[in-house]
This record gives structure tokens, sequence and C-alpha cells, in this order.
């Protein structure tokens, strides 16, 4: 375990100024490239990616750095995260041996891996990615972990000013239905930074829904859209499923659905979403399409995030 | 969408003059290296692939661009390419959002998306390249579509040049059997840049194999094999389902095996397959092992016809 | 089929001397970069890899060349390896073109291909192995076949010089217990290289588990751990199937792990396993976490064994 590992918001002093950077390097990418040489970032993943896998390596090339890419699991095979087991089960590695020797090839490494959403102690203890990071020599970029998705949340802050000449926006977190059971990584995540960042952040979600108090602070929690809504500078969707009753859809209600009208309420705010997003189940068609939103540019910003944590570390800054 | 796409014969002006680029580049790959300098070509496949995966890679790398790959649906998740669906499938991000965000991080896309093989209509439509066509930002490069391979085709017509002084030489494109339904789109492709080179093309292939008009054009079609061989240059062979009865393979028949009997009908041709190749299937372990085989020349160029399309790309030429 | 292949020890004239250029690299990894520049390193596994793959492509990458990694079966389709066959099965492609077309995109392919653990003549043949090389028109370099695993032995030999001042140190390979056959190359290549190293060499492993004598030579074999540790400078574990009843796991004896008590019977002995490594089945966690350990640093060594041979084959020196 080393300084200058990038876990969450805990790592960064000023949140607004690290988004600053993110805007800085969108404006002249390869002006850091020198800071790379000869320098690799191993990324793991334990699940599924698109944005994260593509933009984190062209951070990483925009660097300077190689980008070397392990599907865990699907390339090699499953490691033992335990410690003191018997290893007589399906994992044939250890995360003393798998981090450590990723480590020895690595300047940095990224991980990605998703939360059990059965045990929530042991999603909200971290349990993966501490242990990962415990056996790591090198720095650990978090690319979306049990509870919290740090390179999400700088990009939306960005987008936030990129898109806002407002000092103090008013920005709305809403649950969003779906067809199955999300992580609440993005949403806890998402107002872990809102929390320290100088906007004015609400957060609208069924009853049985609530988010962690560990992440939402003191964010003024409402139950229905509508009043959450008035004034919003910036609507945030997302869906997750329940903090309190673990991992679970309450029920099948899709009226959370962000449509034109609700849209109509606010202070003609602009549509983010850290995508995938399905189309006429979290949103309609006609607020994605429309000019609001803003959800490509969000993911393009991905990138300049990236980019901006990793000059960091490779600066260590972190 | 923007201009400079290269997604078949279409956005050629000269497919001579292209294919003499093609073997320019070879004689010097390494030259164009500036023009790709901190840009980044993404490879998405929706399906597998060996010397298109490799040769598109090596020939972004000649060019000094980054290449990423990504195995959608392997390494994410599946798309959806239908538009006003209310997403309650198994299909996670619309092409809407997918290519758009692709777009954020590639300055040239390039696609692989095979037929269904089903539905002859969507495939013909090239409903799932137009849709991703559609929603990107940057040029796309088909990999193999539903009906065309562009790429392979270009290899094949340098590849022809390559072997042979002859200004106007015969070429003929036969159907070979098979032991599964296999896309049309590697011979249509072929039909389609024959008719525009400078060569006198025939096809052959058994009665209920014949292609679509909208790429054979007025080729000449026959029904045996004995009479397209007289006097060919080269055989460029290739197995296809049934383009009326859409995708099926009509009855087992192993008699248009290309025999070293048969190349001798040829006035010495050479033999051309795209590859990969059933040995013994679609053509006898004598014929691939003559010197009249020239499969793994052809494979080779792959290499520099997509470095040529790139550079195109990359000059703003295509 | 080329010369400058690394296939086994037999390639090389000396090994002290390459385990010394190993080390040598170690202290300047980048001072070869020149070397790989326009050159390009495919990598094909045919089965998973971790330290490998990620060791091999830094090596490449140290070297100034281009990585690029084909994972066959996964991002392609699967090989026939048999001479004269119809292929009328499930193999869509032939080693003859398979070999012979990544090699024109490659200047160095690297292969990793187990052994079958059923068919012991063929796997001692190094049938797909050999088909590879033959059919190659480029170096191949063996990243763990049927039989050997040259890359991990050099990576040894190079860790045995790097923990020991001593000219002629005591090396003990000790079978150790495992839950499923694996294969015998990584003590094969191991008993390969220490039996021309200039070291006192000798073996454990319990009866019906001797090694072939064609890798093991005149190396004296106990069957009891005691009476081999004794004196010993490096206890190198490894499980692996029997030869003589091939691939078959005799009984389940875990009596065989590696403890303190054993390790206490030794000369301070460092403690070697090539990893991934099953934690208290194979070795105590209290040897694995003790300073006798080198597991982590023989790991990393691999990516300067790796570049020992690359820079070899790029110098033309194999």
């Amino acid at each position: 375990m080393t300084d200058f590992n990038f876990i969450s918001a805990d790592d960064v002093d000023d949140v607004e100024k690290l988004a600053q950077e993110v805007l800085e390097i969108k404006k002249d990418p390869f002006r850091w490239k020198y800071l790379g040489q000869n320098k690799t970032l191993v990324l793991v993943f334990l699940n599924s990616s698109l944005r994260t896998r593509l933009s984190t390596q062209k951070a990483a090339l925009n660097l300077g750095m190689n980008a070397i890419v392990l599907n865990l699991g699907q390339d090699s095979w499953n490691m033992e995260f335990a410690d003191g087991v018997i290893m007589k089960g399906n994992t044939a590695e250890h995360i003393k041996e798998g981090a450590a020797v990723i480590s020895e090839y690595a300047d940095i490494i990224a991980l990605r891996s998703f939360p059990s959403l059965t045990d929530r102690t042991k999603d909200y203890q971290e349990f993966i990615l501490n242990q990962f990071v415990k056996y790591s020599s090198v720095p650990v970029v978090n690319m979306e972990s049990a509870t919290v998705h740090p390179l999400q949340s700088l990009t939306d802050l960005a987008t936030i000013r990129e898109f806002t000449q407002k000092k103090r926006p008013k920005v709305v977190l809403t649950w969003v239905p779906h067809i199955k059971p999300l992580p609440q990584c993005v949403s806890n995540s998402f107002a872990q930074w809102m929390n320290r960042a100088d906007v004015e952040f609400v957060i609208a979600n069924p009853e049985g829904y609530n988010l962690s108090k560990e992440f939402t602070g003191d964010a003024q929690v409402f139950h229905t859209q509508r009043e959450a809504f008035k004034n919003a500078d910036f609507i945030y969707a997302k869906n997750w499923s329940s903090y309190e009753d673990y991992g679970k859809v309450l029920k099948e209600d899709f009226s959370w659905l962000v449509t034109p009208g609700k849209m109509a309420l606010t202070n003609q705010a602009k549509f983010m979403h850290c995508l995938p997003v399905r189309r006429n189940v979290v949103v309609a068609d006609e607020v994605l399409d429309s000019d609001s939103s803003i959800v490509i540019r969000q993911a393009g910003n991905r990138e300049w995030a990236a980019q901006a944590v990793i000059r960091r570390i490779l600066e260590k800054r972190v």
C-alpha cells in the first residue's frame, strides 16, 4: 500500500480545484505527455466496462504512458480475497500475490470491482478494493468499487462547472426506475462529491431508497420528484437498489421516469446521467434527445477526469 | 455521422487508384507515421476476428496512432439498435449513446458486425452498421458488415495487381462448399469491387446461390465451375449461404471443392481465399500447398489495405 | 520456421550467461528501446495467463516494440493442428494458415499452449507448439507449452543468482499438493535449466510422481522432503500430476505442504514458486508471508527475463 491512491473524495483536498484541472487538461490534452514516459498503467477489470475502459486507457496514452488491460477471470483466473483460507476452492490465486505481482509490472493500477449486493457489510467495508490496495505496492485508482465511483463523480462536477456560470447551481440527484438491482456506488459517490462542492444539492428518491448517510450527509431528501426539481439547474438521474433492504428492488415503479413534463418544472436544467442508460425506462427519448441533455459531453469528460487524476499521481500530488 | 467513412466501394472514386496506394504503402509502411500522432483508432468487434483484428491494429500503429480494442458484449454489454424502444430487455445501452460515446474517445472507429442471416431485409439495409454510422461523430471504417467487407476487397484487388502484369486479367469468383451457413458479404463485396476494376469478372455458383444483383451487376454467372475456370488468371474461392432462400445451405454438395484438376483448366491461375479456410472442404490441400496459392500474401496485404484507408481518412481524402 | 526461436533450454548456449543478461537488463530496462522500433510482438494465448501476459507485454514495450494480444478461441476461433484433415469439425482454420498469417503481422510471435494431460505422446512431442513453429515465418517465443516453460526457468535461475553469492548453491525442486491435475512443464523446465546451471540440484517427490528423465537427467530424486531439504539454499515448490500414470492425481496427500518446520531443515533457504499458488495447500501462510519467501521478486523478474530473450532475438543472437 502506498500514498497517492485515488479511492474516493477523501483522497482529494479540494474537489473544485481538481475539477478545474479536468477542464484545463481538456483544452490541451497532450501537454503532459512527458510525464508518463516509460511508465505503465495496468487496468484490472473484475467487471464489464465501456466508458471507463476506453477513457482511462486514453488518459494514460495522452500522458505518454503504456496502458495494459487485464480482464481478471476472463484472461486469467479468479482471485481469493479472504486471508487465512485453505485454498481448495475455485480461486487459484490470493490477492496478496495477485496485487503484489501486478504491482511489479505497473506504475499505477486501476481497478474495477462491483459490489455483491448481497453482503452489505462486506460491500460497505470495501473489502475487495481495500485488500487490493493493501497488497499493492503502487498507487491504485478506483475505476468503480462496491460503494463509490470517484472518476465518474469528478467528471460530473467538472461537467457541471463546464455548463454553468452560476457560483452555486442547484443540483438534483434523482432516483429513476430500472429493471434489475443496481449498485448504489454512482449515487453515493455523486452525493459525496456534491456535498464538498459549491452547489445546492438535494436528492429525490422513493421511500425505502434512502442512501447511506455516510455519503449523503445533510443533503435534503425528497420523496417526490416534483418538489425537488423546482429551480434545479442540473438533474442527475440514476437508479439504485435499496440500501436499507440491501440490494433489493422494492417494487416495479416506472412513474419516476424523467419526462419532458418533469424537466419543465426546473430552471431549464441540464439532464445528466453516467450511462449506460435504458431509454424510456430511466428517461424518455424526448429528454435524452433534447438540447437539455448533456450526457455525451459528460461521458467525453471521463477522459480528462481520468487524466487529471493520473497526472496528479505521476506528479505525486494526490 | 461524418464524411470520410469507409463503408463500401461506393465511398471510393477509383478503386484501382486506391489499390495502387496499398502497394505503395507496402514498400514503405512507416513513412506516414506522423499522420496519426495523438490520434486513436477504436476497433469495435461484435464478432470474432483474427486477420482483421491484427492487421487493422497494425495499420493504425504503422501510422503512429493508438489502437484500442473493444469486444462489445464480452468486454461491456449488449447494445440496442432499434429506435423508440422501451429498454426493458437484455440490451443495456442504446447505439445512440454507444456510438456517440465511443466517438468521444476515438478519432476513427472501426466496426465489425456480422449479419443475422435470418432477416434479409434488415441485413441488406445494413441496419446495425447504419445505426452505428448515424450516431457516430467520427469516421467509421467497416471491418465487415452484414453485406460487404471492403477492407478485404481492397486487399484482393491490390493482390491481383501485385501478381499480374496483365492489363485486364480474368478473375473468377467461385462458390465452394462449407459445413454451415456463411454470410454473403465477402462475395458481394468482391463482386462490387471487381465490377469497378479493370478486370474480366465472372462468377460460378450452383443454382439457388445467385448473389444479389445489387452487387454482381452484369457479371456473367455460370452454374458449373468447368466453363468459368477456362482461361482464368485468378480463382477466388468463397462459400456463401443462399441469398434467395436467405441464409440457408441448400444441400450438402462437396463436388464444388477446388481441386488440382479444376485449377488445370485455368491459365495457370493464382488461387485466392480470404481465410479462414476449411482445408479439403473448400479447397484441396494440393491446391493450397502449391505455388499457385497466394492466400498468405493476400492475408498479409490486409495490413497495407487498412493502412491505405486509414491514411486517406487522416488526410481527409475518402 | 526460422532460426532464433526460444522454445527451451536447448536454444541457449550458456544458461548462466543469459541469466546474467536478465539482471543486467533489470538495472537499465529502457536502454535498448531503439531495438524494437516499428517492430511488433504478437502474443497468442490458447490458455489463461496473468504474469506471462503482463510481463511479456511489458518486455516488448520496454524494447520499443508494439505488443498485440490475441486470445485464440475467445477473440477468434479454434485452430486445426493435424495435417491432411477434412475440416468438417469445429476447427475453422488450419495452423498452416493461422501461424503463417500471424507471421505476416508480427516480427516475433509468443505462444502459450498447455498440454492435454490426456495424450502423453502428443504432449511430449510438443505437437501443437511444433506445428506452430513449423508454419511460422518469424521467431517464436514459448510462453509455456505442453512440456516446458523456459521464460519461467530463465527467471528462476536469474532470481537464484540475485539472491545468493554462493558459487554452487543447493537447489531443491519439491513436489507439493494441489487439488487438481497440473502440467509437468514448469517442473520439467526447471530441472532442465538447473541441470545446465552451476548449482547442486535435487528433486523431492512422492513415489509415482517421478518426472521424465528427458528433463531430470541424473538429478538425485528423494521420496521424502526431509532428506532433500537438508542444507538447501533454495526450495522451489511446484505441484505436478503424474508423468507415469499420465495426467493423474494419484491420491489426495496434503502432507507435502511446505511448512515452517520443513523450512527449518534448510540452510535458511529462500522459498520460490512460479505462482499462482494456492495458500495452505501448496505452502503455509507462515512461509509465504515470511522473509524467506522471494516469490514476488521472482515474479517481477519475469519482465526482465522476457526482455532478455526478446532482445537476443531482435539482435539475432538466440
